[in-house]
Formats: C-alpha cells, sequence, structure tokens
C-alpha cells in the first residue's frame, strides 16, 4: 500500500491548515487506496483566531496537538518525517502554511521557514518523490526549494478571475525564491514534470467546496500518475 | 436553491463535532447543488480534550467559536434557527453529540439535552422536513424526539461488525427514549419513510475515510429524493 505524508499546520482556516482541504486531501489519497500518514511541527502556532469574528485570542495552541484533530489523533511530529517510509507529500493550505511553517503572511518571501519543513521538502525533492502543495501550500514549497537548483513550477490561483487574495503579489514572491510562477483557475493544476510538483489553487480563489473538492481530487490524481 | 442546515458541535471528534463526517457532509450536500447553512450552539463544550493524548486540557472552548473552524466563519448561534428558512437538517457526529449537545455520554438516555437542539429537531419534524443523523447524531433525535409520537426508526451502526463503541448498550439507550433502534453496517443506513429521518452509522463502526465518505453520500443522496 502506497503512504502519503500530509503536512498539517493546525486546524482551522485562519490560523492553521484549511480543514476542507485537508480532509478532501485525506478522501483523495483513500480513494487510491492509499493511506495517508499525518504530520505536524510540534510547536506553538503563531497566533489563534476566534474563526466567528477574526479577532485574535489571548492563547497558544500548538500545531500538533490541534492538527491531531483532522487527524483523528493519528499523527506524528514532523521532526520524526522520514522520505524513505513515504511515497509522496502533500500540504493542504490554510493561514497555517504562511504563519506557521513560513512568515510568509508576515513578510512575504524573506519571511522564515521552519527548519523541520525544509528538511521534509528537501528530502522528497532529492528521492524524486512527488510532491502536491494545495492553496497556499506552494509557498512553503517555493521558500523551501530556495537556493536549489529546482525552480519548480507552482501556482496559487490566477488574477483572472476571483480570489480574496493578492495572487499577484504572492506570485512575485515566489519568483524571488526562485520558483516559476504560473497562474491557474479552479478548474486546472499545475504540474511541474521535472521536479516532481503538482499544485492547485483551491480555495486561494473564490471557490466552493465542491470546487475545491475537484482541484484536489485533480491534483492527488496526477501525483498517482507518477508515483 | 435548496437550503440544508447543519448543526456543529464544536470541532474534533472527541469533544465536538466529528470533522471529516462536517466536511464530507458539507461536501454532499454541494454535490446536489444545495447550499449548507451551519449552526451551532453559542456555548461553551463540556470539555476540552488533546486529541494527541486524550487528555483533558484545562482550558474553555466555544462551540460556535470551534464549530466556525469547519464552517469556515460563516455559522450562526443555534438559537437562530428558523425551521421555515431550509429544506433539511443534517446532524454529523462527534462525542461533541453527546457531550455538548446532549449529556448522552455521561447518562445515557437520561442524560439532558439542550433546549435549541430539541426546538431545531421538533421544529423540523412538525413541518415534515427530513433529518440525516451520522454516527451518534441519531442519539441526540431520539432524546429529541423523546415523549413525541414519532418513535423514529434510527441506527447508530451495528454489533456484528467491528466497532470502538457499544453498539448495543447505545440502541437499547434509544429504544429507552421510544426510538426504533436498528443494526446497519457502515455500507448501509436507516431510513424511516414516516418520520422523514435518515441516519448511518460512519465512524461508530471501525471504517476508513472512504467508507464514511461513502456512507454519508448515501444519507444525504436518500434525503435529496424525499425533500
Amino acid at each position: 500500500m502506497k503512504k502519503i505524508a500530509v503536512i498539517l499546520s493546525g486546524c482551522g482556516v485562519y490560523d492553521g491548515a484549511e480543514i476542507h482541504e485537508s480532509v478532501l486531501t485525506l478522501l483523495a489519497i483513500a480513494e487510491h487506496g492509499a493511506e495517508a500518514v499525518c504530520f505536524a511541527p510540534n510547536a506553538n502556532q503563531h497566533h489563534v483566531v476566534n474563526h466567528l469574528n477574526g479577532e485574535e485570542m489571548k492563547e497558544h495552541r500548538n500545531m500538533l496537538v490541534e492538527a491531531a484533530r483532522i487527524a483523528r489523533g493519528s499523527i506524528q511530529a514532523l521532526d520524526q518525517f522520514d522520505a524513505d517510509n513515504v511515497d509522496g507529500l502533500a500540504i493542504p493550505g490554510g493561514f497555517g502554511t504562511a504563519k506557521n511553517l513560513t512568515q510568509w503572511a508576515f513578510s512575504g518571501p524573506d519571511g522564515e521557514i521552519r527548519a523541520d519543513v525544509v528538511a521534509a521538502i528537501r528530502a522528497m525533492a532529492d528521492k524524486k518523490k512527488p510532491i502536491v502543495a494545495l492553496c497556499m501550500g506552494p509557498v512553503v514549497v517555493a521558500k523551501a526549494l530556495e537556493h536549489t537548483d529546482l525552480h519548480p513550477q507552482l501556482t496559487v490561483g490566477t488574477n483572472q478571475e476571483g480570489s480574496p487574495y493578492e495572487i499577484e503579489v504572492i506570485s512575485q514572491g515566489m519568483e524571488k525564491t526562485g520558483a516559476n510562477a504560473v497562474m491557474k483557475s479552479i478548474k486546472e493544476i499545475a504540474i511541474d514534470a521535472d521536479a516532481r510538483i503538482i499544485s492547485a489553487p483551491c480555495y486561494m480563489m473564490e471557490a466552493g467546496i465542491l470546487d475545491v473538492r475537484n482541484n484536489i481530487k485533480q491534483a492527488i490524481d496526477a501525483m498517482f500518475e507518477i508515483i
């Protein structure tokens, strides 16, 4: 049975991993008869956001503990990640990717990225094992592969359709890391066959859950074609 | 466009709404071209459980605020529920149904049920609008309809296959409320055509996400056949 690592960054779109994208990634992996193996950094989130009113809450939550909610308790600390034990890697989106895994939300491409995240992504790239990056996940991949020869083609969406985010600015930031940013709609994915990296816009666009489901299925299907 | 209310009880299987079941309910509703309208009680959860180690955490979380993570911020307090504004109702499972919506986890069928939950379920039943109850959701429906003439047929699974829970005991508890408990496998749903109530075992059984996805799709499909 193929095993696909899924890196989560908390539990909730505004301060962690986007929940729909995470669950629909687990579903798409299961639809290929494969096993999802969840990971999250064992560290506090940047902050906690009240998802009802958008305000910051004065408390601390740990990414691994919160992501365990999505994983139903079956999750490991990211520093236990071993690329030899998995066949592919998926990174769902949510602000956790840009606030917890990287500091992109605050400093763009100059923001720091966690060492355990870099280690996991580079190990997969070194072994030519495929990576799927969803929504804001591509900025994590771009930052992790900065200063390498890979220059992956990645998408965070398109500025030709509705998006609540500045797709142009994020794409320019990815270019600054050496990545090749491309514009893709919610109906499309980007496939970098050489780098073996697949990306999909998902909730970076004004999308409903059904669009996001189909976009993730496209991306995971493309991963299994090259595993 | 049809509207289906979804009552959530937090965010996470051990102290709130089961996340996979909640997201897959939203997906199945969207697949019918309908709109999901999320609700949760505006009240604290019974407790907060660390989903990594199962231990109770010394903090308080509000059901509505936490469920907003699943609903991406688009959620209303359950006391705002109006059965006239929706065409159906779905209740995903998770321990939140048995710890927050009812006290079933602590006192079985003798446990209290929240007044806003009773009001919502009885209003739907009075208007002959269909209700889908998943996983432990059926105990909430059973308790809400206690002392009515409905005696709904409901399932929380079967004792003929693997389950981490005491299906027999829970079924007996439902019978005590006046419901008619039936045994159904993860491949099946229970349909009470008279009461217009559909139930499905989901994660009450030893199931994977793909089984749960299909079980929920079956139940939501059955709801749309009678809307």
